[in-house]
């Protein structure tokens, strides 16, 4: 095993401009390519290594075994690929995108030689570009590594190697888990937001002057983008669909029950339990565990670890230290 | 004119606290009740007088001329205007409830010849109680002041006074159209948030595990109380239907989109610019003008300056100095 693998970082915006960062804060040879000539100016001026071409950007990490790092928006990502089959086949690969079959599907299908275990920072802003990164913008966040990818859980174990030293916790997760998991927790807050924001320019003027505290942070992330919220979203189709039939059943329930009887009772408190049991599980004790990485089911169990809202928080050869909630 | 008015704050909670602070660093004489214990010897204990009952405390309203303040949920309004009603039946009053058209058939049909101008300060917070409030919890707020409660512009100035003594700009609306607006830009995002949280725990620990930014934020409110987030939107069940069914048909048409075209293009797009327009009249160059308060129109005028967005930011007199968005 390389002891410090190099990175290589495809796309230099909020999210890859922060890994190249972090990667450099931790010690790690890293380097980037964009095709964004304002990122590319932007990151060479703060002193990154910016090669010209992706391909570029690849060969290097072929030379060196260095691991790339997909950070495109979903529409982009097919083509970066081809690109990449052209010069590195079998390339070491994850990817920080905010979906994960639809990725894992593009790889299998344009690079199936790739050495591939995808992966997503939950971690963002509703500013982008590089200046908008941070060598810690992933300090204390999660970040998932798929356990379905690949059945070699030493690739596994190199993705989540990445996300520590960017400073976050690994949260195993197969794809069609963190799929639907982001389907709730991270594209339906947006299309929430969207859809507040317009309900309150609808009211004009003076409903608009009458916005604080609620009006703002519901509709914060509508400020994000459109063209990223909408790769986003819209690549997440299936997991987005189930979260918006729930929110669109447990909406009209509450529009019939006020209506109706004037009360918004169970509305009001199933989402009150739902938002305790957030910052619950945010500040509950957690039980350590170590989980061996060469037992024959280890990547089953890193999945299960994570569906009981568990993380993995340092690796160490072929053990990994897990934290899980307690009471489960 | 008294040129100092009393001020007799009823309900010592997050609001009515903050009030009775803020009237106190204005300089003006000012005194509570409370029916909750807790409140009313957290706020003996840092210096702010509480007289013994409601009662005690509106007599002593009608020796000074004072102005009474209703600062209580929508539910214990009608019991308290009726212990009012006993003592004072002709008191100076406002309140500072959510909902204005209630509280106004409320005050009409309890307490008939109370001198009557509603109110309502946009500020908040998820938690409440006495220790939560604080003197500048209104700094820069809107404060609405409903302008058909009472033919009396005097005693609409008197209650626009008092807003600006606690640092916060007024904001002239009807009733009618305060609810409507409130509805869209307060009630609905707590009705939203609470959606929001429910939909994330139904996706278990790991979906929980994996909230981050967006799901924080979109779901802050549903951690208030829940009997006063339902006292708040259950009492303005007509603007919160309107808002709630423009809502749902949004969110219907997104998911339709989705599901047949799989783009959410014109929600988003939507929602960015509802967005974009509140920030845009948060940060907009405003002209100034004057409105004269003794014109046989004014409370019309005050009603309209609302509507586009403007508002009331000093009285001198019979002049109010007023700012409205550039351009409109």
């Amino acid at each position: 095993m390389v002891r410090v693998r190099g990175v290589c970082v495809l796309g230099l915006g909020l999210i890859g401009g922060s890994v190249l960062r972090a990667a450099v804060a931790a010690g790690r040879p890293a380097w980037g390519a964009t095709a964004s000539d304002e990122d590319e100016r932007a990151a060479r001026a703060d002193g990154f290594q910016v090669e010209p071409t992706v391909a570029d950007a690849v060969r290097r990490a072929v030379e060196v075994d260095a691991m790339v790092v997909l950070a495109v928006p979903l529409p982009a990502v097919d083509d970066i690929l081809r690109e990449i089959a052209s010069v590195a086949p079998e390339c070491r690969l994850t990817d920080v995108v905010s979906v994960k079959r639809p990725v894992g599907q593009a790889v299998r299908r344009l690079l199936p030689r790739a050495r591939y275990v995808g992966s997503h920072p939950m971690a963002g802003s509703s500013v982008s570009g590089w200046p908008a990164g941070s060598a810690t913008l992933f300090h204390r966040a999660a970040w998932v590594v798929t356990t379905d990818d690949s059945p070699d859980v030493e690739l596994w174990a190199e993705v989540a190697r990445l996300a520590l030293d960017c400073g976050a916790h690994v949260v195993p997760a197969d794809a069609t888990d963190h799929d639907a998991a982001v389907g709730r927790v991270s594209h339906l807050p947006h299309v929430l937001a969207t859809v507040l924001a317009a309900v309150g320019a609808d009211g004009g003027p003076l409903a608009l002057a009458l916005g604080a505290g609620a009006f703002r942070d519901g509709t914060r992330v509508a400020g994000s983008r459109p063209e990223l919220v909408r790769a986003m979203c819209e690549g997440n189709r299936s997991g987005l669909l189930t979260a918006l039939d729930d929110a669109l059943g447990r909406l009209g329930a509450a529009r019939g029950s006020l209506a109706s009887t004037g009360s918004l009772g169970a509305t009001i408190v199933a989402g009150h339990h739902g938002r305790a049991s957030f910052d619950q599980l945010a500040a509950t004790e957690r039980d350590k565990l170590i989980l061996r990485l060469d037992a024959p089911d280890a990547l089953a169990e890193l999945t299960e670890l994570g569906r009981r809202g568990g993380r993995v928080v340092q690796l160490d050869g072929t053990t990994a230290l897990a934290e899980v909630p307690n009471p489960l």
